[in-house]
């Protein structure tokens, strides 16, 4: 199997952890070589990045200046991370991408999905993700499962309005690109949803049943 | 006079803080009022900005992660700063502006001017400043007259080579767009340069002789 780039997507609270963890067993149990990575961060700089985003002190960060940021640590992700490990033939393994950014920013902060599209295009000189997991949560679960786990960052601070349009959005993005999106009911059983990603990856990536 | 809004552009050593201190005075002389900014930075997480892309250890930053973060301080400047003052009727000057990401990532780096344009109007919304100063120097002469003050920083730091390629960048950004860059040779007396500039002002922006 060559490299393959899936990210993970959602609420927070959806379980992309557990899913990561999962998926990165099965490739391992396979022989495959996992570069597992986060964003907001993923590298020094990128995680100097996110320590800004998230940071509960910057109530006046503008909306234009985040998307900008969020980008700006995609683009040091792809070229230090994600490039380099694909062209190894590695797995990698993101949480959160380009989707992220459309949904929150281009959709739920309504900067518009094409101009993000057009920051993201400068950022990602091309490349995409070549599956992305969708974990469909209502935002009311997923801030009540965030909740018990720790003080809220600045994007979890916003009102509930906020991430039921973000849900909307993800939902509204899976629908227009179903081909790379796979969207999955994070209510179910955990091993069940592995199961539905692992089949999905065995049926485009490789040959066999 | 209406608020205007004055950027200074051109290598470090080029003499931009003096003519800003000058120009200054001249508005302050005229009744007016003056708000001083500078990029990267101005705002608080502007400067944190700043200091990400001026660190020396970041040797690893990539060139699109630089253009986005120029980029990201620039919006919340124009956010925080620039708009809210220009709407007071106040003169905003600001050392650096859009142009330096047109002629340091743009050209010097290669990232393409028109790519460079496109984050920069995400992040500017339509604004551009009304004149633009160009202060023309050579790029050994304003690197010599710099490495006299101070270590480098990280954009410093570059060969002679990446500053004459600036140097270059900003003269072809300057005859493409003439009516809003003032290009003067920065080797001048600094009270010819200030008067030049004053002239410039009083015949574009205001009825008088």
């Amino acid at each position: 199997m060559r490299g393959l780039f899936i990210t993970l997507e959602g609420m927070d609270g959806s379980g992309k952890s557990t899913q990561i963890n999962l998926l990165e067993a099965y490739f391992k149990s396979r022989g495959a070589e996992v570069v597992l990575t986060r964003e907001p961060g993923g590298t020094v700089i990128g995680e100097e990045i996110r320590s800004m985003l998230l940071n509960r002190e910057y109530a006046e960060m503008a909306e234009t200046t985040e998307a900008l940021l969020y980008a700006a640590s995609r683009a040091q992700l792809v070229e230090e991370v994600v490039r380099p490990a694909l062209a190894e033939g590695k797995m990698v393994i993101c949480d959160r991408f380009l989707d992220s950014s459309l949904a929150y920013q281009g959709i739920a902060r309504e900067l518009g999905v094409e101009r993000v599209v057009s920051i993201n295009d400068f950022a990602l000189e091309g490349l995409r993700p070549d599956l992305t997991i969708f974990l469909d949560l209502q935002a009311e679960e997923g801030l009540k499962r965030k909740k018990d786990q720790k003080d809220l960052d600045r994007m979890e601070m916003e009102k509930v309005d906020f991430h039921r349009k973000v849900s909307d959005a993800y939902r509204f993005l899976a629908r227009q690109d179903s081909a790379r999106i796979l969207q999955l009911d994070a209510s179910q059983d955990q091993e069940e949803i592995h199961k539905a990603i692992v089949e999905r990856i065995r049926k485009t990536f490789t040959d066999g049943p």
